[in-house]
């Protein structure tokens, strides 16, 4: 961090300063400043607070370096994004998200990327810059911390949910972390990043401009343009079009909503159908459950509770993190005397409480799934709630949140789906809009499934981008891009690394295909104890299952399997085999053949030898 | 069956005749005719072809007999319909449906109905009646005939659908089975049941109209209102009027779309999307995925196929099926020379093939799946193909048909999955519209999840039936009613059986919770062999495990718990613990307390000691 510089006017506007643990304290403002971008060891006086002059597009090139992006995640699934930028001596790395397991990662909790290029270039590395607190942009943090502990640079409310997240893996002392307002650029080695205000179902989301000695590269993060958002200003469409201006190399852009035509509707247009649900339901209570990350969504929900003279009830462990959070830093108004906690309840009719909940994608252990189970410890569901899902099923949820429907629907509630929501992210207009104001050479769109990036791909190619000059990368790619031309010349190792517990990595491949089977048929065990020389049985074949066939109930199938595993075992006994490997493989086949026939079911067969 | 009635123009239009096999063979005309319902006993001659008179509502009345409608499945979940009716000495059964197995049920293949209370009255049932061909509808019959053989009346193509199953179960030898018109009606004891011509995703579907001394009930079956069906008549609005018009005991009515407004669209627009797409794309391959049973859809695709002069090929096996039974019935007409092996694609240039396969709905092991995942043994995707999904993905299997869609566009396949699909199920304005015809005293909505079940009975409600007049039941339930009063006077015993292979009914909750304990964390097995009396060890502990951790990469911990092992038996020993129970409990105890704190996960601990 030799080259970082100073400018003082950091905290102009900020109601908390970043804060660093012990002895990293005398870094505290460096290297985030209000001015252009220079080459790493110039240094120029702080500006004026308030009239920041822009970062120049020229950064100094070496001769004939190219800028190297390298995603390292992200790109063949939802989640988990994370890309690095590398130009001579320097990386910086956008993002550090998780990924949530598929279905087939029997017993898995999370999923991180494989980051083994950063630590084999780890004194490259100048620290993340990050584009919003979603999971999917800052989950893998702490994990990747403990291997490549650089400082990590986003904006107050994205810090604060960081900060969240490194105090639970007791990370918060080691970790250097600077605060970035929208308009401000950091220097980070041979790059300057400047955090531009975008809108998404977060707050003080921002697209990033990454000036390299190459050019710019324009990466939006995931994003939306509402022009009347609920909380601070609109997208800065201005400063993404002073920069196209300039000239742009590469715009990376957010694809999860390019199937779909049109323009993503304002947040704000969810309150109004807020307070039309407010005034129907007058005489019930009232149970929305959200993301509880959107912090604007809750703030509306709020709002009408006020306008309508309810208290507001906070549930889920994670809401309750993120609204404490959120109000805490400033990006939540709550009316005094608004929030109560959830055993006041008893003291309000049940006209004047609305519940804010977690659970609106139907997981089973949050607070609205308890409720429909009835096994929430302090909220029942009663005939006549009125339960606003403000939210849509992400995809694979759909059965789950169907199920939690169904049962709060049995209970006798009304459950509204419909016209609560909006999505986070820009739809076909709004994404032709950025082109047009940015005018990249290049193309990568970035965020969503292949087929999302392929449509943004069709899109920009509609747009006049040459087909040449539109690239849906791999994870591991390495795209070497500079004015002339872009080409992708090799990949880097990557991959998905399992979090199941405290396990990091401990699970992979082979113990994933042992659980798929596991899960399938289950096990049969065949133990028996031999003497080593003779051979001689001393105990066993004893068969034991789990998994397999309720054992009461099939007595025979397994009085049958006995006899085959001993007339298996006599057979290899009868010919003297001394090779143990050899005996369970005969009596495993046996075993096998037997139940395939009997049952058309194949579970995990382990036979095992005792030496006595 | 001594109640049946014979009716000679019983086959005036069918061009196969209902088949019996030997012995039942002088039964095969009886019990279905064109004439109204009589009381059991009584005897009326034929009715003049082409002029059939209508049933009466009177039926003899016992006194103060009631009919009860007893859902013995469907109502919990999609799929597995199966609705007995009862009045006095006989019982008539709606259908006889599987279901697909939830998410939790690992390994199963097949959820059948528990018929408990149809084998507890054997004697009284005289028939499966079956509104149409789909697999929630008649996929439990060859398990549930096994078991209660009685005769099954369906319509001539859901018949051939039957027959397939019935001969891959061995069956069909020793199962009545007889083919029933749209417009006749047959007698089943005290019952009799017209099967009136409706529209769905599949040909030949028919609502029943149950005549029974306590009046009339509608059961619509699935369906929906096509005015422009591709095959045969549009629904017939006409007769559910007419028996409107005599009065309806009660209405049980098709809810999976009750959520959405509007009306279906016809299945016609499909084949005009399809002659778009084809026009749009005259010089690529074309490949189109659909429902296999969807005839209909198959028959658009050959139109536009033959119209552009392309060559058609059917892949997968259950498409290949379901074409060979619909078009030996005359429910499809296939140009001559427009079907072509898959081994004479090759013979072809891209742009005059067509091929229609499964795997709409990301099937793993379904043909488009294979070809995604280039494990198709025939077919290759090529860049440029353009693969229709003819189709909406089944809620649950959203994920899964994505997947397919990334992978196809990896390989450069223009995928559409846009306005090539119309639902088979009824929407708000279509439910309606029935209510109207039909105007019921009672409303039971049947066919969907509770939260679709109770947006028809809002429906009903909004048309004018009094609250008290609708029932949403759970299988189970027996509704008893007659034109006073209906009431739910109690329970019958219903259940889920799950199939695994061959076993039916063997796995159950305990397999179950073992199976998803095992996929969650896997299983160690700690054997060791002692001595009975002296308790003497003479072998082990040993310590195998299976989806828990990479034992290559874990050998500390694995030594360790092996250490954990030994303490505890050493323990048990030292206190001269006799009990082998209470030995493997505290090993158990130990192991599991060792490495939640170690790594945060609970496999399942199967301690097994030997005698020696």
């Amino acid at each position: 961090m030799s080259s970082e510089t100073v400018n003082n006017n950091l905290n102009n506007t900020m109601q908390g300063k970043p804060k660093y643990a012990g002895n990293n304290r005398t870094n505290t403002k460096k290297n985030v400043r209000n001015g252009p971008p220079r080459a790493a060891a110039e240094k120029t006086p702080a500006r004026t607070p308030g009239k920041p002059s822009r970062p120049s597009s020229r950064r100094k090139k070496r001769g004939g370096a190219k800028l190297k992006i390298i995603p390292l995640g992200g790109l063949e699934q939802i989640g988990m994004n994370i890309t690095a930028f590398e130009y001579g001596e320097s990386i910086v790395v956008v993002d550090c998200g998780l990924a949530f397991p598929e279905d087939d990662m029997l017993g898995i909790d999370l999923v991180i990327p494989d980051v083994t290029y950063l630590k084999e270039n780890r004194d490259k590395v100048k620290g993340f810059v990050i584009t919003h607190g979603h999971e999917d942009h800052i989950g893998a943090l702490p994990y990747i911390l403990k291997e490549v502990n650089v400082p990590v640079y986003s904006t107050k409310l994205t810090n604060g949910l960081i900060e969240n997240k490194l105090k639970e893996h007791s990370l918060l002392r080691t970790t250097k972390r600077k605060v970035v307002k929208h308009g401000q650029v950091i220097n980070l080695g041979e790059f300057a990043v400047e955090f531009i205000k975008t809108n998404h179902s977060i707050q003080d989301a921002a697209a990033l401009a990454i000036y390299s000695p190459a050019g710019i590269v324009m990466h939006t993060g995931d994003f939306k343009v509402d022009y009347t958002p609920v909380f601070g200003d609109a997208i800065d469409l201005q400063r993404f079009a002073e920069i196209g201006k300039k000239g742009v190399l590469a715009l990376m852009c957010d694809s999860t909503n390019a199937e779909r035509v049109g323009f993503t509707m304002s947040e704000r247009t969810v309150g109004h159908a807020f307070d039309n649900i407010f005034n129907e339901h007058r005489n019930t209570r009232i149970i929305i459950a959200t993301f509880a990350s959107n912090v604007d969504r809750v703030q509306q929900i709020i709002n009408s509770a006020y306008k309508y003279g309810r208290k507001v009830v906070v549930e889920g462990r994670s809401m309750v993190n993120v609204i404490g959070t959120a109000s805490e830093l400033g990006y939540l108004k709550i009316p005094q005397n608004t929030l109560i906690e959830v055993d006041q309840l008893r003291d309000y009719p049940d006209d004047k409480v609305v519940l804010i909940t977690t659970g609106s994608q139907g997981e089973s252990m949050a607070a609205l799934s308890r409720m429909a189970a009835n096994i929430h410890k302090k909220i029942a569901i009663k005939p006549g709630d009125t339960i606003i899902f403000s939210s849509n099923p992400i995809p694979g949820n759909e059965k789950a949140v169907s199920r939690v429907i169904n049962e709060l629907s049995q209970k006798g509630a009304d459950v509204i789906f419909q016209d609560a929501h909006v999505s986070g992210h820009a739809c076909q207009e709004e994404i032709k809009l950025i082109y047009s104001l940015v005018h990249p050479k290049y193309a990568i769109p970035v965020h969503g499934e292949y087929r999302h990036l392929k449509a943004q791909a069709q899109l920009a190619e509609n747009l006049g981008i040459p087909k040449d000059n539109i690239f849906i990368l791999r994870s591991g790619n390495v795209l070497e891009v500079d004015e002339n031309e872009a080409v992708c010349t090799g990949n880097v190792p990557v991959g998905a690394i399992l979090v199941d517990g405290l396990g990091v990595g401990d699970v992979g491949n082979i113990v994933l295909r042992d659980r798929q089977h596991l899960a399938e048929d289950g096990i049969m065990i065949v133990v028996m104890a031999l003497e080593r020389h003779s051979n001689v049985v001393l105990s066993g074949p004893d068969i034991v299952s789990r998994g397999f066939v309720y054992v009461r109930e099939s007595e025979d199938l397994m009085d049958q399997a006995r006899v085959v595993v001993e007339e298996a075992l006599d057979h290899c006994l009868s010919k003297r085999m001394a090779d143990w490997g050899k005996i369970k493989t005969e009596v495993k086949e046996s075993l096998s053949d037997f139940l395939w026939k009997r049952t058309k079911r194949r579970p995990m067969i382990l036979p095992i030898i005792m030496e006595a």
